[in-house]
Parts: structure tokens; C-alpha cells; sequence
């Protein structure tokens, strides 16, 4: 299959400049910075941190799954806005040291995907298009959709990054 | 390229079990579809209908814009559940009538797009992967967190659907 890194690095840059807006925001308003990072639309759901880390290891297990590579396990430790900067930089520059060449022929590869005690085995293609693709999306979207709600001035476009 | 209306139609499904679900969850409640019908996350974000509306519109462009199929016009006058399941439906019957040769060399058909007065032209694969796929997922995304938001007991399981 053709590289997907380029396309989830584009988002990862535009979530970057997303939470850039954020920090201004709360900067400027004298907001303490943790109501947004550890605000959530309803209490069984992720707050803003864990949203932009899945959003993160989604985009990290899809290079390494679809490339077999080794996919290098990061801490959840992260707690302020420059911290997860440190995260999207580094999940961005394990993403872009894949060749190119390591995902030929991926859309036919196995991924084994667990889910609780059980194991499933997918092709590279049925892991992309029915998990990782909806799941990073859907991440991505609940962290812009919580800020959105909490007043920060941002937009499609910014979701969207330049193209 | 891979024809993408599987993938897109099994995302549908998924949001018209979601709306099913939300629909049981007014009836057994005693509330006012509308209260979740017109419910937004911040009052310039669109609300749940709209969402639904342009996650099937952005499914039905994705479909007629790669396969070169004429884009048929849906009047978006839906103001009940009952309307949107019919919405979905047919946004589905549309997209699986485009045959799988239509797809072929998809990637590299140019596809216009019009930001307000400005047009600007994209291969098929860049207005897919830049345009098409996250809008699909953001206001899909979108219209779930307004009913998780909202209290509904749907997660991530409905939201992909099986897989």
C-alpha cells in the first residue's frame, strides 16, 4: 500500500497547532491550563489529554503494525500542553523513520488485533479502514470537539491543516 | 483504486444503529427527539441533524467525485429520526449502485473543490486522504459525542460497528 504516514503526520501537525491555539487561549484568559486538559463531554469518557494520546499510539500502531516494525512503547505521563507537543514530535518522527518500501504489499499482511481475552487476525486493509483510520479520527475529533465546547476558538480548517 | 463504498456504507450503518439506539432512548425516557435532534456541543457547531446530514453528503460526494459518477442532490429538509434513517438508506443505495470499475484510476482523476469563491484542484487520492475521509469521520464523530454528550449509552463498539 502506499505510505500512510504522510497524511496522519499532516494531522498530527494540525492537532500540534490546535493545542498551540489552546495554550494561547488559556494564556491570554488566564485559565488554568488542566480545565481543558482534563476536561471530558460526559464522565465515562476520555479527557482532552487521553483523547490526543490515543490519537497519538493510533497513528504510531499503524505505521509499526502496517510496516512491522517494532512499535515503540511510549509512558502516559503526560500532563501540560508542552508535553504533549513532546509527544506528537515524537510519535510524528518514529512515524516518518518508516521507508516507504516497508509498506509494500501491507494490505494483505496479518495484524492480530486483541480485544479483551480474545485475539482476532485482520489483513493490513481491514486493520486500516474498519480500526485505525475511523479510531484516529475519532480521537482526533473528540479532542478538537472538547475544546470547541470549552469556548476555544479554533475551526475546520485548523482540524483540517493546510492542503 | 480500492473501491471505498464498503468501508463508507459499513461507517453508515453503524451511524444508523447509533440513531436507533438514540431514538429507543428518547422513546423509553419520555424525552423530546429534538432535544437531541437540534443539540449542539457550542451554539456555532452544528447541530446532531446537521452532523448526520454531512456525514452522508460527505460519503455520497466521496463515492461520486472518484468514480466520475453525477452527484445526485438530497434536499436536506430531515427533522426526525425517522427521516435520517431514510437519509442514510438511500445515501447508502446510491453509493453501492456505483460498480467497482468506476473506482479504477481513481487516484489520479482531479477532483475541484470550491473553498468560497476560490476553486482549487486535487488528485483523487489528495482530496480523499485531505478532504474526504477526516470530514467523514468529524461529523460522524461529531454526532456521537453529541449524544454521549447527552447521556445515550452508545461507545466506541457502536461507533465502528463489527468488524
Amino acid at each position: 500500500m502506499q505510505n500512510p504516514v504522510p497524511s496522519y503526520a499532516h494531522a498530527l501537525r494540525s492537532l500540534s497547532a490546535i493545542l498551540a491555539k489552546a495554550e494561547t487561549h488559556c494564556d491570554d484568559r488566564k485559565i488554568d491550563p488542566n480545565a481543558l486538559l482534563t476536561s471530558r463531554l460526559f464522565p465515562d469518557m476520555m479527557t482532552f489529554t487521553r483523547n490526543v494520546l490515543v490519537t497519538c499510539d493510533t497513528a504510531k500502531g499503524l505505521a509499526a503494525r502496517l510496516s512491522q516494525t517494532n512499535n515503540p512503547s511510549f509512558e502516559d505521563n503526560e500532563t501540560t500542553f508542552e508535553e504533549l507537543q513532546a509527544r506528537i514530535a515524537k510519535t510524528i518522527a518514529f512515524m516518518e523513520s518508516v521507508p516507504d518500501a516497508a509498506f509494500e504489499g501491507a494490505e494483505q499482511r496479518d495484524v492480530v488485533m486483541k480485544f479483551g481475552p480474545e485475539e482476532r487476525t485482520f489483513t493490513g486493509s481491514a486493520y486500516f479502514t474498519g480500526f485505525a483510520v475511523p479510531n484516529f479520527h475519532f480521537h482526533m475529533t473528540t479532542a478538537y470537539n472538547i475544546l470547541r465546547h470549552n469556548g476555544v476558538e479554533i475551526g475546520k480548517r485548523d482540524f483540517l491543516g493546510a492542503n
